[in-house]
């Protein structure tokens, strides 16, 4: 297993420990703060019971995470160090002169700071080219940016390193393409930050009505496409020259206090704190994080299912995991975590969600065969004409399911499947299906190709040798 | 059927006129472009597309749609007059004065102005409480947002009545409380587009990579959360006053532009331009906009089965719609449209979707029954032991489904339903389903309150007396 090793192990440092541990990566803590094994705790199982479901496959297997008190021995073998130490240029420094006495010469040094340039962190360094700016977003767990930033001593090849181990954990990395304060995300939350402030200072807004003038407004649209795109689309038909020239001139206009930076009085600080309490006092912040987790999944895995923006990114990152090895007998077509977003009111896996992963076992056994997505799109498929689920077990969210699936007839249009969804060695969930091949062209029955027909038919020879599901034939109310 | 005016049908407009129509309201369109109509129908067709799905029931049926090129006649009786004319005041000032010769003096004559203030829009007007800005955000038909800003002059009753109005079609008006150039929303939005622009011109970044270092980062953030309340979570357990104490500072950093505004030269604006086709050139705007209200769709339907953010808006709203009448004979438990996160990779309503709606329909029979959510909290309920689902016919995104269903036995801890699926007269798929109730604390198998039993009961004797359902009790593959 690679190593990482975690140099300050806070909210930050945490979520990345989190990120490289749960990608299979075995994670080294080093932070001298005596709470940091609770307060890491706490990161982490968040991240459990949130990073895992965004998969519709299983995650590879746990790394193991330790914490240090000899910074040598956390780096010990570490390829990533990723420093995520208090915002001061002179702690960063110290620590970088103490990490490069022991580290790997070939480990990237990242670092986690929202304000400084790399040139800055570089300074006085044995090594600089070995530190770069690695900024993360804040759940690193679930949010996929990281903002790169080389120096100009930095070399390309380094750099591409530590892209390919950050997409590797699933992230985006954003190359920055010159070093300037803040990067580039944080320059639009200073902005929008100092802009909030006034706001509230002058009583415009409070800080809640702020907040929904964000999240029913434009928050939804940067989720998903950002600025640009964004304009781009207001700009109609005649596209981003029009907007510019549309709204362009409004920048010249004294729609934002500009220069002026409000003042942190008490009094004002006093203000924000008490409209927050009012706003969300009624939720401890770990009960927020826990809703802004859920909310994250269940919103990134719409776009998910969607293959666009960050849900685009979980998809490709899931298709690196590495294909089941089927073994004897059934095929193992389905291995996930049931998400966050799967629980319904009864506190369980929803029915519709039984469904769902039993429609992933079919889609899966249907690539086996070679009904694959080129097939699909060559105008044959599969339609489901009858289905039968028996509900044996709850599932509950998080937990592990695997499908192992038996081909009961495979012949002619007809594929008859039997789905056993397991929970460890229990079967939890039994789902039977008839599945008639069609035309796309005319939503028809149809034969299927002579590869299909012949790869199903040593399915179903295969499988008939076995022992023929418990549970399978049955009406609803009949034993 | 109350009656609104658009005055002024672009895009803002357009979507305006989609929000009311789809809402039950009639809608008038005064705009004196001859392509008014033929740009108002992309508007409409894309929110008739979009708009409905989002919710799990029926939209009340839709109003009258006309146009018109006399004023008077388009404020016929109208009781909500939006104007979306070009953002020229003397424009606007010429407007108001038409239309307050011809409207009602009751009416609402509401500003889509994103910057002027409203004691600017009432300048001259012959009664100046008449007019209030009501900012909304593209898409209007999708997003709730309105920001509300009434002048000195305004009266709170008046307000009051705009409010309830625009949230009887969905919306979230937000109040603000001083009027301000450009309210609030679009303070935020100039503050990042001037500092985008700045690093595309200073070649930081180009439009891609900046809509990237939005969308998946803070942008996943503040589509559910806002700023201030994403702040507070990340303050940890010392919350909103310890965030401050350790961001506060940065505010007096260099870290954004601040003062100085890019100067929009040609250079400038061709390199955007360019950035934007090379990001976004593959899709045209129709195609952009389409996925645009895919993904927002999909993400407000991932927040609505939270109760959380622009998905809680939807709820409440859904929850103001008038109640099925329920006629003779079996019960409609469901009528509502396929939304558009609801589709497959063969073009039509995906499989687990059938029993996702088959599911809502056991919950709203549960709920006929007594086993409403008071019921669940208080630790009693149903799950599903067995479900069967026959496919009969194909069912599309955007059609209306209607679900009857049946009790075929109710009696002790048993409930055996038979739901219909139709679209129009034709049955399209049957679930059936047998229900255990149980004790959610033991999580086995206990029977309902004499309430419930006793009301299950009679609907079983009555529906006994109906024809059994063809297909009834049928297992998977036999005839």
């Amino acid at each position: 297993m690679p190593v990482a090793a975690i140099i300050g192990g806070g909210v930050i440092g945490g979520g990345w420990a989190a990120r490289f541990l749960l990608n299979g990566w075995d994670v080294r803590v080093f932070d001298p703060d005596p709470e940091a094994e609770r307060k890491l705790g706490e990161v982490l199982a968040n991240a459990r019971r949130s990073l895992p479901g965004l998969y519709e496959r299983a995650l590879p297997a746990e790394g193991r995470l330790s914490f240090h008190s000899d910074l040598a021995e956390a780096v010990d073998g570490a390829t990533w160090v990723q420093e995520s130490v208090p915002e001061r240029l002179d702690i960063k420094h110290r620590v970088y002169a103490d990490l490069q006495e022991v580290c790997s010469e070939e480990a990237v040094i990242g670092s986690s700071t929202s304000g400084f340039k790399p040139s800055e962190l570089q300074e006085g360094a044995a090594r600089p080219k070995q530190i770069v700016v690695t900024h993360p977003f804040n759940p690193v767990y679930l949010l996929p940016l990281v903002e790169v930033v080389p120096s100009v001593v930095s070399d390309d090849a380094f750099v591409e390193r530590a892209f390919e181990i950050l997409r590797s954990v699933g992230m985006h990395p954003l190359r920055v393409r010159q070093e300037i304060d803040a990067h580039i995300a944080d320059r639009f939350l200073e902005a929008v930050w100092r802009e909030a402030l006034w706001l509230v200072k002058d009583g415009v807004a409070t800080t809640g009505e702020i907040d929904d003038a964000i999240r029913y407004g434009f928050g939804l649209r940067w989720a998903q496409m950002g600025l640009f795109e964004t304009y781009r689309i207001a700009g109609g038909e005649a596209g981003m020259k029009h907007f510019i020239a549309q709204f362009g001139p409004a920048l010249a206009w004294p729609w934002t206090k500009l220069m002026d930076v409000p003042e942190l009085t008490d009094e004002l600080i006093d203000m924000i704190a008490s409209q927050s309490d009012e706003q969300s006092g009624a939720h401890s912040i770990r009960e927020l994080e826990r809703i802004r987790d859920e909310n994250l999944v269940s919103m990134m895995r719409a776009l998910k299912a969607r293959r666009w923006g960050a849900g685009k990114l979980i998809a490709d990152h899931e298709a690196s995991f590495p294909e089941t090895e089927q073994g004897e007998g059934l095929s193992e077509t389905v291995r996930r975590t049931v998400p966050l977003d799967w629980v319904d009111y009864n506190g369980h896996m929803n029915e519709a969600r039984y469904l769902q992963a039993f429609g992933d076992a079919t889609d899966r056994f249907m690539e086996m065969i070679g009904c694959d997505a080129a097939y699909i799109a060559a105008g044959g498929s599969y339609f489901t004409a009858e289905t039968h689920i028996r509900h044996l077990g709850e599932v509950n969210i998080g937990s592990e399911i695997r499908i192992l699936t038996q081909v009961l007839e495979g012949a002619g249009k007809k594929m008859h499947l039997f789905h056993s969804m397991y929970v460890g060695d229990e079967v939890v969930a039994t789902g039977e299906h008839m599945m008639i091949h069609v035309s796309l062209e005319t939503r028809r029955a149809s034969p299927p190709s002579d590869a299909i027909a012949e790869t199903l038919e040593g399915y179903a020879t295969a499988h008939a040798k076995l022992l023929r599901p418990e549970g399978a034939g049955r009406a609803v109310g009949v034993r």
